[in-house]
């Protein structure tokens, strides 16, 4: 893989931008039959903080073959994951030099000549994730993308891959779930739990959902609320012995999600019924999870953790598509929606900030092309 | 049920004696064929420190009902979960007054005029688990009794139903493992993980062993070793990066038991290969288990607890039987050996001190009558 080698000034950005050859997973092969428009990506040559680390660069044309697909993404949201693997810190990630980003929505530009299934003008996702999608074009196998709705806001086509899938696999693979039962989540208002909520009431699942308190905390109730939550509680409410009490007439919830750790984390098992899981997917307050003696032996809890990297290298990603029409198809419903805050390419620098917390809690950053 | 009322001096014993009547699970029914002899047992009238609260109890003969069978004991031990049950902190416990203990082995000495599958002078175990073996007589219906072979020692038929079944269980319930697999455990020189490092071995599995740096450490590893376990390590031997580099030609193992909790738990789970499982049995260091987020996340590691009690109220417990005598056919064939001291019982308080810990470590506490 070539290098980072010339610098270019001039790309209206204030970051160094630079010519990269080869920067794409596709090296050259026989067939091709055009080339991809000159792209412009953000590019990190080694693990490091993102704002230090990550370049605007101005990519090359690369070939087109036969069963390649050229896309022009719309929009591609900045995940946590995308800032781990720049960080270098996140087990699956790409090699380096590599252009950041793993999921996003795009219209088809140019196809191979051997493609069968998408043509010119379709809208399509990276799904499974993919790794590159931080960049105006992206040439990738036919295989990669599945084609989605033009009903549905790019912000959404371009997030449903990563988040609503977790909430939805969390949802289904741990704990058989009835109308009537009960979840019980911490970090509610992250993307994950706010389509859990959603999920759960579509399913007519109950919800006890944990929030930090903050300023603004009651509003994030009300939000909360509306989107289906049952019970919003904030953590300085659960200061007492007996969290049970609180619970109208919700069941005892038997499944969890964990994804901040630390005390929020004590907290969900508090609330699980006797032979209850709770199921780990992220640790926002870098903290380990602690758990008594007891909660194992004698209230029988099981604590299990959830990755959907790991999950999309099974034989069950085959269900990944069908799983994101059925997420696209509740959003074109207004079944199932969530904060986000769209910016342009351009000021990737603003969103990228945005996403590093530099300013608080802010929605889900989405770049649109 | 009768209140402890009149005490009685001169039974050779320092402690206060008492008689009680009804103290026993049997009530007066209709039929009665005769009554049991008169019994010494030690009764605990309120929950509290065993050392206090429990009286060393003559009780008077009670009814021999039909389906009953009349037990003399010889040989009862003292379990950690007896002495959780008289401090009244163990959530399954007889309602007060209570004969203490809840295992143990003895011979008929009466049977009610139905009883058909016993008769006077077979050895028998209470199995599953009763209560209120800390007696010379015990008078419990016929299906509390297993009949056992007179060719095993009364120690090992005294304590088969619940450490070795706990370990046979844990062996069994969770992961499937198959010649070659491993087990990674802490508290190895219990007798739960005595009898593990041994059902391992005749399993053709391999086990890692942890246990506390303390004096003699280095004479209980070649104890461990003798028993089959592969590789015994103190807990400050592990206080390395790479635990897994001390492993030679073991396999990263897929199950890990803890009963002691805090570092030790810990030190399990670095042991644990990707997807592992650690299952909790005990808190010895009444320390709490820590777990990183990325043990959950990116190691897929599964935590979950065992409690014995729990599975005999389940109707797997039908399979109780068929286990004590596998358990107890290993030991006659001299496959699975543990350490037990021996007690006479009205050396009670000696047994109970040990048993308490009062004097450092001591061996499993085993009433003889």
């Amino acid at each position: 893989m070539a290098s980072l080698r010339t610098t270019l000034r001039g790309l209206g950005v204030s970051r160094r931008a630079v010519f990269l050859r080869g920067i794409t997973s596709n090296t050259c092969r026989a067939f091709s039959t055009g080339l991809s428009p000159p792209s412009k990506g953000f590019v990190y040559e080694q693990h490091g903080p993102p704002d230090q680390v990550l370049r605007m660069v101005e990519l090359p044309p690369v070939p087109v073959k036969e069963n390649d697909v050229c896309v022009k993404m719309l929009a591609a949201p900045i995940n946590p994951s995308d800032i781990n693997r720049i960080e270098g810190v996140y087990p699956i990630r790409p090699q380096v030099p590599a252009v950041g980003g793993s999921e996003g929505v795009g219209e088809v530009h140019a196809v191979g000549s051997a493609v069968k299934s998408l043509s010119v003008g379709d809208r399509v996702i990276a799904c499974p994730t993919t790794f590159g999608t931080w960049q105006t074009y992206v040439v990738k196998e036919e295989s990669v993308w599945h084609k989605v709705s033009k009903n549905v806001p790019i912000e959404y086509a371009a997030t449903v891959t990563v988040n609503p899938m977790t909430a939805l696999r969390m949802m289904e693979d741990f704990v058989e779930l009835n109308p009537g039962d009960a979840i019980v989540q911490n970090g509610s208002s992250s993307m994950v739990g706010q389509c859990i909520v959603q999920l759960a009431r579509i399913r007519g699942v109950q919800s006890i959902n944990l929030i930090r308190e903050r300023p603004g905390s009651e509003e994030l109730k009300e939000k909360l609320k509306k989107l289906g939550a049952n019970e919003v509680f904030t953590e300085n409410q659960l200061e007492i012995k007996n969290v049970k009490s609180l619970l109208n007439n919700i069941q005892e919830p038997a499944l969890g999600f964990n994804c901040v750790g630390g005390n929020a984390a004590s907290l969900v098992q508090k609330f699980l019924r006797q032979g209850g899981t709770m199921v780990t997917y992220g640790g926002m307050a870098k903290k380990p999870i602690t758990v008594s003696t007891s909660s194992f032996i004698f209230k029988d809890l099981s604590l299990r953790g959830f990755w959907l990297q790991k999950w999309m290298n099974t034989e069950k990603a085959q269900d990944c598509r069908a799983m994101a029409d059925q997420l696209l198809s509740f959003v074109e419903q207004g079944e199932l929606k969530y904060e986000m805050e769209l910016v342009p390419f351009i000021e990737f620098d603003t969103a990228l900030n945005y996403a590093l917390g530099k300013s608080g809690s802010r929605p889900k950053q989405v770049l649109t092309f």
